[in-house]
Formats: C-alpha cells, sequence, structure tokens
C-alpha cells in the first residue's frame, strides 16, 4: 500500500521487553494538514498535553510513538522526556519541532528510559524509507493479540488517493477513547476545518461508540494528517468529493474501532447492542452504554446465558427515560421481551442459541420516541480478570 | 436476642431449588413506625411499588419476603401476584392489606409460583411464634454465603431497647442499593419523621457507600419498623436520647453494609477507598466511587498489583474537579505517589506488601479542599465471573 509521501520506521529501543520494537515514526515529506482528539481524562500523559499544544496549528509532519511505557503520571520529568525526544526527532528531520506529535501506552507511572529513546532515534530516523504501516501498527501493541488496520482508496476528480489507519486498543476501551491510539494518514489534500470537523463526527460513531470495561485512559489519541501528496483539490464539507472522504474515513475509522473490540482483553464474544425509541439519540446513546457497561450483562454473554432481566436492569438505571411497560428486547432477531416482560413461548430456548454465536446483536426498544444509537462490545471473561491482575509482570 | 413485640417465621415455598428456605415473615403484634428507601432504578419490581405505594402511610406491621424470584419485569400480573399474596397474609394476621409490606429477590423476568405461595401462606403465620431473625436472614439470601446480622442494645430514659438487622446483597452491590434487602426492626419508639431523617442519613454512609460491580437492581429495598413495645418515650431528633439512637442504627447498618462487600461475589480482598482533599464531600464521594468501580483497578487488588497508576486514571476520569500535580496515594500508611508522581525508594515493595493483605485502605488526597468521603469496595476476581455467568443454572 502506497500512501504517497508518507514514510514509516520502526526499531527496538528497549522499552519493552527484549526482542520487541516499541518506538516508530510516522513521517511526511511534506508538512500535513493535521487534527487530533484527546483523552478526556483529566490526568493526562505528558505526550498528550504536549501534542494537544501542538495541534492548535493544525499542521504535522511526523509522529514520534512508543509502547511499554504511558509517559503518564512522571510530572515535570515526563514532560521534559517528551519535549526532549521530539526535538531531537526534529533536529534529525531538519523540521521544526512543533511539527512533531508524540503518543506514548503502556505502564502508567513509570518514569521514560529516556537515554535509551534518544540513543534509538538516529537510527530510527536513517530507517525511514523501509518501514511500513503495518510495522508501526506492529510496534504499538501492548496487550493487542493482532495488529489493526484498515484501508480504502478513493477516486476524486480523476486523482486517487487512499486512507489508511492504525489503531491499538485491547483494554481499558470506552467511549472517550480509552488507552487507544489510532493513527490515519492520507496523501488527499483536505481543508483543515473540514478535516477536523469530518474526523471528530467519524470517531463518535466509531471509537466513541466502542467500550470494553468503562474505563478510560490517561493517553488516548486519534490523529490524522492529510499531507496531500495525491494532487487533488482540497476537499471540502457538501461537496460530493468531500462526501466520498466522510464515507470512506468512517468506514476505516469504525473497522478499527470494531477489531478493537473483537480484540478486548479475554473477549470471547462481539456484541453489537442497539437501542431503539428513545427520547433522543444522546439517551439511547447513553442507554446503550450502560447495558455495554454492565458487569453483569457481560458476565452473563460470557456464560451464554440469556439472561434478559439483567438487560432490562441495566435500563432502568441508565438514567434515560424509561418507561418499563413499553420495554422490548431482541437477541438477533429472537424476540426476548415485550411490553416489559417475557415474550414466552420458545424464546428463552432461541435466546440462548443466539448467544452461543461468537457475533451477536441486542436490541432494546423503549418505545418513547425516535432516539437510536449502536455502541459495540464485548464479554467479561476468566482471561480478563487473568490479564489484568498480572498486567505488569 | 428479644426485640418485644416481633415474631418471625420462615418457611420452604419451593421458589428455589428443594431443601432450601425461601419465604418469610416479620411481625410485629402492634402497628409499627415504618420507613422505607427503595431502588432508584427506573425498572422497579412489582414489590416495590407497592410497598412504595403503602409506605407512605409511615405504618406497617408485616412484611412477606421471598427469595428465588425478584418479580420483576413481571408486568401486571406481577402486581396482582403482590397484592394477593400480601392480602391472604393480612388476612391471616388479621389486620388491613396496607401494613402488609413485601419484598422479593432473585431471577429477574420469570413469573412468580404464585400458587405455591398462597399454599404456603397459612403454614408461614402459623409458624410465627417460632422463628428468629436469623432464620428470615438465612431465608433470604441468594448468593450469598453467609447470613448477615447485626444488633445493638440501647438504654433511653431507664428502659433498654435493641435495633437488630438482617441483609442480604453479594453481587449487584452499587450504591443506591442494588439487589440489596435490609430489614431493620427495633423496639423503640420512634417519632416518624426523625425514624424517617435518620434512617436516610444512616443508609447514606453505609449502604451507599459500597460497590461491589457499579451495577443497581430492580429490587432493593431498606426497611425499618420501630413498634415502641420497649415503652421508651418516642425518641425525637436533636435530643441525647435521639442521637443514641442514630448512632446505634448507624453501627448496625454500617456493619450490615460491610458484611455485605465482604461478601460480594467472589471476592478475596475488603478495600476502604478514602478521599480526601476534594472541593466538596460529594465530588470525593464520586471519585471515589470510580476508583472503587474501576474493572482495571479491582483486578489489579485481585492480582496483588500495586499499579497505582490506574488509580489516578479513575480520579481523572471520575468527573471531578482535579489538579493531577496535587494528587497524592497512599496504600494504608505506605506512600505511593505525591505530587501526581511515584513516591520512589521502596514504595513499590511496601506497597505491594499491604495489597497481599485481605484488607487494606487506598487513600486519595486531591489537595484541592476540604471535602472526603469513604466508600468500601472487593476486587474482581475469576469467582466472580463463574459466579455471574452461570447464576441461573
Amino acid at each position: 500500500m502506497n500512501i504517497k509521501g508518507f514514510q514509516f520506521a520502526t526499531i527496538e529501543a528497549a522499552i519493552k521487553k527484549p526482542g520487541k520494537k516499541d518506538l516508530a515514526l510516522i513521517y511526511s515529506q511534506v508538512p500535513a494538514t493535521a487534527a487530533a482528539v484527546f483523552t478526556t481524562n483529566k490526568v493526562k500523559a505528558a505526550p498528550v498535553l504536549l501534542s494537544a499544544q501542538r495541534i492548535t496549528g493544525a499542521t504535522a509532519q511526523a509522529l514520534l510513538v512508543n509502547s511499554g511505557n504511558a509517559n503518564a503520571c512522571t510530572g515535570a520529568n515526563g514532560m521534559v522526556v517528551a519535549t526532549e525526544t521530539t526535538r531531537l526527532v526534529a533536529q534529525q528531520l531538519r523540521i521544526t519541532d512543533e511539527l512533531v506529535q508524540v503518543c506514548s501506552t503502556g505502564v502508567i507511572g513509570v518514569q521514560m528510559p529516556a537515554d535509551r529513546i534518544t540513543a534509538a532515534i538516529p537510527a530510527l530516523v536513517a530507517a525511514l524509507p523501509a518501514g511500513t504501516l503495518e510495522d508501526v501498527a506492529q510496534a504499538i501493541m501492548t496487550t493487542d493479540t493482532f495488529p489493526k488496520m484498515e484501508s480504502r482508496t478513493v477516486q476524486a476528480d480523476g486523482v486517487s488517493y487512499t486512507i489508511a489507519g492504525i489503531a491499538k486498543g485491547a483494554g481499558m476501551i470506552m467511549p472517550n477513547m480509552a488507552t487507544m491510539l489510532s493513527f490515519i494518514v492520507t496523501d488527499a489534500a483536505v481543508e483543515p476545518a473540514f478535516l477536523q470537523s469530518v474526523f471528530r463526527s467519524a470517531i463518535e460513531s466509531s471509537f466513541n461508540a466502542i467500550t470494553v470495561d468503562g474505563d478510560t485512559s490517561t493517553n488516548d489519541t486519534c490523529l490524522i494528517m492529510a499531507n496531500g501528496c495525491a494532487g487533488n483539490q482540497p476537499l471540502t464539507e457538501g461537496t460530493p468529493q468531500g462526501e466520498a472522504f466522510r464515507l470512506a474515513l468512517s468506514q476505516v475509522l469504525l473497522s478499527l474501532a470494531l477489531q478493537i473490540v473483537k480484540d478486548g482483553e479475554g473477549a470471547t464474544k462481539f456484541v453489537e447492542i442497539r437501542v431503539n425509541g428513545a427520547l433522543t439519540t444522546g439517551e439511547a446513546k447513553q442507554c446503550a452504554l450502560a447495558i455495554a457497561n454492565s458487569s453483569l450483562v457481560k458476565t452473563a454473554f460470557f456464560g451464554q446465558d440469556a439472561n434478559w432481566g439483567r438487560i432490562f436492569a441495566a435500563v432502568g438505571y441508565s438514567g434515560v427515560e424509561v418507561n418499563p411497560d413499553l420495554l422490548s428486547l431482541h437477541f438477533d432477531d429472537v424476540q426476548m421481551a415485550r411490553n416489559g416482560i417475557f415474550a414466552g413461548g420458545d424464546a428463552e430456548q432461541r435466546g440462548t442459541e443466539v448467544l452461543k454465536k461468537k457475533e451477536f446483536t441486542v436490541t432494546v426498544d423503549l418505545g418513547l420516541g425516535e432516539g437510536s444509537a449502536t455502541v459495540y462490545t464485548s464479554d467479561l471473561t476468566h482471561e480478563y480478570v487473568n490479564i489484568n491482575a498480572d498486567y505488569r509482570t
């Protein structure tokens, strides 16, 4: 896959255990229009603070990213490390510091091995022409079991451009992008304000519609760089070309988000939760997230137990407007409950069959209005407990 | 233990599997001043709706309670069953229907075995003089591994009275009293408005300060009956006698609440979470609950992993005012972090030793104000997943 003007490199900087690439660089040969969305957690990692400050210029040319250490809860020294390492990258690339974004993921509260990172940067920059975006996807993995990638190629005014993205997730995934990194590169030219707005709205229905454990992290970052090397006219809002970009970008982000859920820590089920009939879209999403984050619902999915009452209990405490007598529930196309009570017949048996599948859909209708939303989640398993009880060992 | 004027009975009504008592009756020989707090879940079980309507009279004389079936999500028929079974109890006891409270706990969404309950009620009433409060504590257990009881005896104006309480909990415990039942009986005379206010405030720092899994149920009920048979002058607000009652009641409720946490499904750790230095008491509690409900924090407790960064991450997304550079954290008396960063030295080793204990305290100081709160929680374990994956089998 060729995204014109972008180069990639990865290296082993001994941040993680030996034998694993843990430092990566994405570089655009020309300054790119850029937009980013960061964690809403008030305890923000140093790289998040630095990148957020730099992205206000809406331009970026390089991204330095490491796994193995989050550089979070590391105080003033953490910011020094983020600043110094990106300065070194800028020097080696002969660009200004402000054009270098930085991201970290890994354990919180441990100081970065700054010497090992600075020692590795010259070789990292030197490795640039040889790497691929997939190499970067590999290097940013923590408890992920597979690298996450997606791309689309689109025509615009006789020119072809590509949108390619990578992501890491696994645990701690929850709307507002917990310990989630995603980087999107495109050689399309995109008008800056349009890039910002289309990126935010695509995130809302992808990364902000998935949840694994309800926790949100200190480091989440979603970054897009559009360098214009494809040679198209800059894409703008409200044009067919702009809408084609929106569609393709949404598809890339949704695919990456769903890959994250499927790789949720210890997950054995992939569950789509749809809420219809809410008073508003916001209430539909709030209700769907309450279901998706319920430990009792998620363990019932793991146990393949058609315990639909737990879903109604989650609806009831979600905080949205509910009339219990109007609630209905389907597992795929099997109606489990209507008018707030069990649907009867062979629903129990058929519903249990649905829950034995690896992927299924839970649909709740609140029967009150037109608000609908969909979120995606996984089950809660023994393996989740294993992974997170021993994360640092 | 003799609480004057109260009688108890339990029976096997075949709501649960054979061999288990599952229907119980608490009866006061005279009408008692009563107060109750019910679930805030909008999907309320039929017995909750019926009891809430009846308690508006602030008087009760009997409580019918069953385990094995929650009578929730059972529609109009569920209300018929609750109404008819309490009517039968009232007839047998020769009191008015309005004086009979009713509670249910167990599986949601399954119609009650009404015939078996009505068939059992005459024998239940006939068994009244012979039972004890502990029998009732046994009969209301679901996944509880031990019955929960506490009592205090207090002197007031030369008269001795007793406050005795029972509770059931285990899973689904979260502030606002999820799938939690607690019944308090006292032979003290208490002025009705004072009983209501003192009961609510004691619940706030006990049952509303514990959390096991963040879910809240359809059936939570906390009921107190004060029948005055001890012969004291009615207790009122702002008197030494009233304050002695407040203290004793708070102790009974806190003890019951902590027993519930210690019996949290699959729990191996009992953790007290204190947040100091918040802007307000409300923010302190909100922050403490975010920590206590974090799956990542709770699995780290289970793994005895001093992963303090996850606690700061939970603080950061709790929604309260936070300055990351002012955060400090202790595990018992071991300082793990100060000024937002690792405390250094042998904190890691000493903190790990604390987490190996069965009970410990986590103290976060936000460094912003005078708001403090304490909540109690357990760890998230394999056994929690086991219990809840297979709850109905």
